[in-house]
């Protein structure tokens, strides 16, 4: 390779006309950011094109007056709609050639299957004069790697299985060489119990002060399914100083909402209170009801929860509270089967049943039928016991639909026995 | 609004730098290519600008060249960031003036929650000369239309939220009277049971014939957490025979793919097996171990699943599975706890507590660790019981991390349950 300027910015094409309707989604952009940002390579524009020749050829002109590095993801098939490789090298005024080294690798792929190559498969073995071949150990069609003066075109297959470690492999071996030394270092907080507003009006007047910094701290706030994530991100050449910057950043934010912060190091709220009943030797069981199942499958998502999940019971009919978990059938009929009393009988009935020593419960009404004026949609009591603290019993109204009332139950009951473990 | 010709192609243009990164996506133009979709406007290509005024201008430029519609989300905020208005009036040679009209309901809106509006938002009341003003009842920003030749240039705000009604307006009272008479008529199968070359290979000789007839139909064949979808659509300008057409063509394939279809109106698995349920008056079960409860939370998805669902036990603990379901010890000592002997004993426990007419059971190795090379991850054994037929019980080894075990052991058993409820 020449030597040339360091790559700084990139755009992405994804190509394919079905990526344009309702059904499929470009993903592949999400990885290729994720990669070029830690090379400190920053993404200007991404397009999404259908199998149009001359709307293709337009966006790839368009995107060489802007950008050092140019990757295409897709039209690498070896059918007509496939045009990226014509499509390049018509733009860039480079012959394709048929190499006949990646004929024989293509027709050898199809010979382990007992096939024999189709002759449209010769179109994949097509290389732009001077392109360097990107192996591709998982599909037909080779990737493609050009000079184009002083920026790099990248042209990748479709599907992600073939196009992640093609590229990962580019990354080690080319473009960490040729990216600038900045890289990108990033940092999250994950809230609970607070509203976006109520966040950012507490960080605000922290995170402003970064953005004119040097080097300036880039702040994003997501509400994401009832709770709050805030995503550090930062650039420098000196990877031990970048680091401490970002994370003194972290702990700032963090000191500022305290135990509002469940999680500093990506991991999830599952994760979080496994690791607060680990720590402690306690086993955790659960008698869900509105929530059905889905906090005690939230909990078993993580990998080595049989540690200390006993297990529970979904007791959806009032009679199963009844039978499972000794629930008195007058305590029912007095408060109801959504109501704090019968919440803290149910957690009461899971932990005699299990001998754990931490013991929740849930029951509401998911919606959309079911609400009172009383008790409306998304009402839900839970109670959480835990060993040498009062039962805490509290009754909440979610918003949303079915599955996030049933999220945010879990969520909510999750974070109280993390609070509860402090 | 003069006589045009009608609108039949169409470009996103999503901005924002906001949606480059790797943690925000934008998601409004899946949204926006449905409904454009609906009224036969298709998508050429989508494009997504970070805020910057010279990359934003030349991709519209360049979109002018090629659509009759162009439809930009976002940068209607009120900082300097925020640059779509400036920019289309900039390419459109149009003057912007602030109109005091929008400048009064930015401001009483301010005032309904006892602030005063900012200085800058009086941004957010710049219309370019000739445009039309959209409401936004939900948001500061107005949406804005403008006539531009022969096409149609809409602004649209980022929050989906805000532009979700503004665009269903939108086309309401003004895209379906521009849109030409053809719409477009979708259908999908959903399959379980078959891989996705199988299926493909059954279908293909048939839609093959369909890309080539008149009118010409679509499918995409799409492989989603262990089972197969097919997506048809049709363009006709005739509502009642593209429909049939659609449908003819939708059960061509059903009846080619057989009972491995499960559904061929969008309803998901748990829909389908709790209206087989619904229908025999029966209510359903489960015990639940490596699964940790997700196949009852994914019943109980399903808005008035308390009809059928009694409910169950997620017996993750051996100790659970004997002391909940009365499952011979002896038996998970001689075949250990993931095995069919134990898988039928969970669930002819589960039945013999509950009284339910379906019961099942489910045991296995969700990973990453608890592996063997006998039983490696992934082996799950279940149990299907129903009135009138002997247990049903299979092993399975399922392949992916740990959340695609949990899913595909759950959806084997909700496609059993469907089977043997016929």
């Amino acid at each position: 390779m020449p030597s040339a300027l360091p790559l700084r910015s990139a755009e992405i094409i994804a190509v394919g006309s079905e990526l344009l309707g309702t059904v499929r989604l470009d993903t592949n952009s999400l990885y290729l950011t994720e990669q070029l940002a830690c090379l400190g390579i920053e993404i200007r524009t991404k397009h999404i094109v259908g199998d149009h020749r001359e709307t293709l050829a337009r966006v790839f002109e368009n995107a060489r007056d802007r950008a050092d590095l140019i990757v295409f993801t897709g039209g690498l098939g070896p059918t007509d709609d496939d045009l990226t490789r014509e499509v390049v090298a018509g733009v860039l005024g480079r012959t394709l050639d048929i190499d006949e080294a990646i004929v024989e690798r293509i027709r050898a792929r199809f010979a382990r299957r007992g096939m024999a190559m189709p002759d449209v498969n010769r179109r994949q073995a097509q290389v732009p004069r001077g392109a360097t071949v990107l192996e591709n150990p998982n599909g037909t069609a080779p990737g493609l790697l050009l000079e184009d003066e002083q920026r790099l075109v990248v042209l990748l297959p479709g599907p992600p299985r073939e196009l992640i470690p093609m590229f990962a492999a580019l990354c080690e071996r080319v473009l960490a060489a040729r990216a600038g030394a900045e890289r990108l270092y990033t940092a999250s907080l994950f809230v609970t119990g607070r509203s976006e507003s109520d966040v950012e009006q507490r960080v605000q007047p922290i995170y402003s002060t970064w953005r004119d910094a040097e080097p300036r701290i880039e702040t994003t706030i997501l509400a994401v399914m009832g709770q709050i994530e805030l995503h550090l991100s930062t650039r420098g050449a000196d990877p031990a100083s970048a680091r401490a910057r970002i994370d003194a950043a972290r702990d700032e934010l963090a000191r500022v909402l305290g135990d509002d912060v469940y999680s500093t190091d990506g991991r999830s709220m599952p994760e979080i209170v496994g690791e607060r009943l680990r720590v402690r030797g306690y086993a955790i069981a659960a008698a869900e009801s509105c929530t059905g199942g889905l906090l005690l499958s939230r909990m078993t998502d993580v990998p080595g929860s049989s540690d200390y999940v006993y297990g529970g019971v979904v007791a959806y009919e009032n009679e199963a509270k009844v039978a499972w978990l000794d629930v008195p059938e007058a305590l029912i009929a007095q408060h109801g089967a959504v109501s704090e009393p019968v919440a803290v009988a149910m957690a009461e009935g899971i932990r005699a049943k299990t001998g754990a020593q931490v013991a929740v419960a849930i029951t509401g009404i998911a919606g959309p039928g079911g609400g009172t004026v009383e008790k409306p949609v998304g009402t839900v009591a839970y109670a959480v016991l835990v060993p040498d603290q009062p039962a805490y019993v509290r009754t909440h109204v979610f918003l949303g639909g079915r599955d996030m009332v049933k999220f945010q139950s879990t969520q909510a009951v999750l974070d109280r026995v993390r609070r509860l473990l402090r």
